[in-house]
């Protein structure tokens, strides 16, 4: 946990060896990220109407909650790449790994 | 599923036998749904920096699948409430647990 | 919790009124279970071997998992039809919405 | 797909350079699916007397997914160590990560 602080807190200065997300995941992250808000919206302004159906909803649900897996897997394969397939490199793995594991543990 | 869409159809005109969402789950649920809203709003913002680590925004894309998995309990625990335990009584279990089964099949 | 105790006891004699699992149901997630045990029964043997790959376990375990899932949606299902639809009638549709929500959440 | 496959395969003959499962998650992944074998069963047992009851049995298969779970933690995080933190070293990240994130998919 104080690992990926320490290494969010280390990105700001242009030093070398930090962790920050590659470009490329976190553009990717973000476009589909909107589009699920977008979807959110959509389910909330459901909500609002007195006919609204559950099983509407639920599937409502269930195409956004895809939509933030995929998001997450944008993400992970990115972390993967960038910072978990180059951890011996760095020395860091036992820690880079304790650290994903938590993280993917909250499911 | 079309038995979905006949069935939220049929909320639109106040007749009676229709199934609509109990207003309580509706509230509920569409409060919880604002919530993961305003998060998924703040993982966008972090998304635009390029300090954002990945282990970060997993935590946070975590959270946000946690809460619209909250609002997806809301909304099937009336749904079974208010229209599969009176499933028998309208004669249409068969129907009603199909179509369930069908939206909670899309994890 | 209390509830599926005394409805599982409530069962044992041969009265009327007790909520006991439909025999397809239960016939058919059985041998959905016997064939998920035979495929642990092969990821343990694979496992003793020591030149066993981990994607190759992991992908093995997904497979079990679904299997375990295919079962639960069985049960799922003949719960649903058998004692959620008919509740109302029975008049415990809080008692067995609140326990089924309770079994589910343990994802 | 194939990468598994080879380097299951590359793992026969006391080879240098091939990844096999650590033997310490190998030991203990074993471990944790004999106890959920056990676990299945008694689930088996359960589903042959006419008196089980279905949100019993739904309760005890999630203990056994949890239990697959657990043991598929401990073959991802000795994967990540042993494989995926050493990758760019031998330089098939780009591979392994592909390998990994399809198998990860199947949830």
């Amino acid at each position: 946990m104080t690992v990926a602080k320490d290494k969010a807190a280390a990105c700001h200065p242009p030093a070398a060896g930090h962790l920050c997300m590659p470009e490329d995941s976190r553009k990717r992250a973000a476009r589909r990220l909107k589009i699920a808000r977008g979807h959110l919206d959509s389910i909330v302004a459901m909500l609002e109407k007195d006919d609204a159906y559950c099983v509407d909803v639920l599937r409502q649900l269930k195409a956004v909650q895809g939509a933030l897996s995929g998001a997450g897997e944008v993400v992970l394969r990115g972390h993967l790449e960038a910072h978990v397939a180059t951890a011996s490199t760095r020395g860091d793995s036992v820690e880079i790994v304790e650290e994903l594991m938590e993280a993917l543990k909250y499911t």
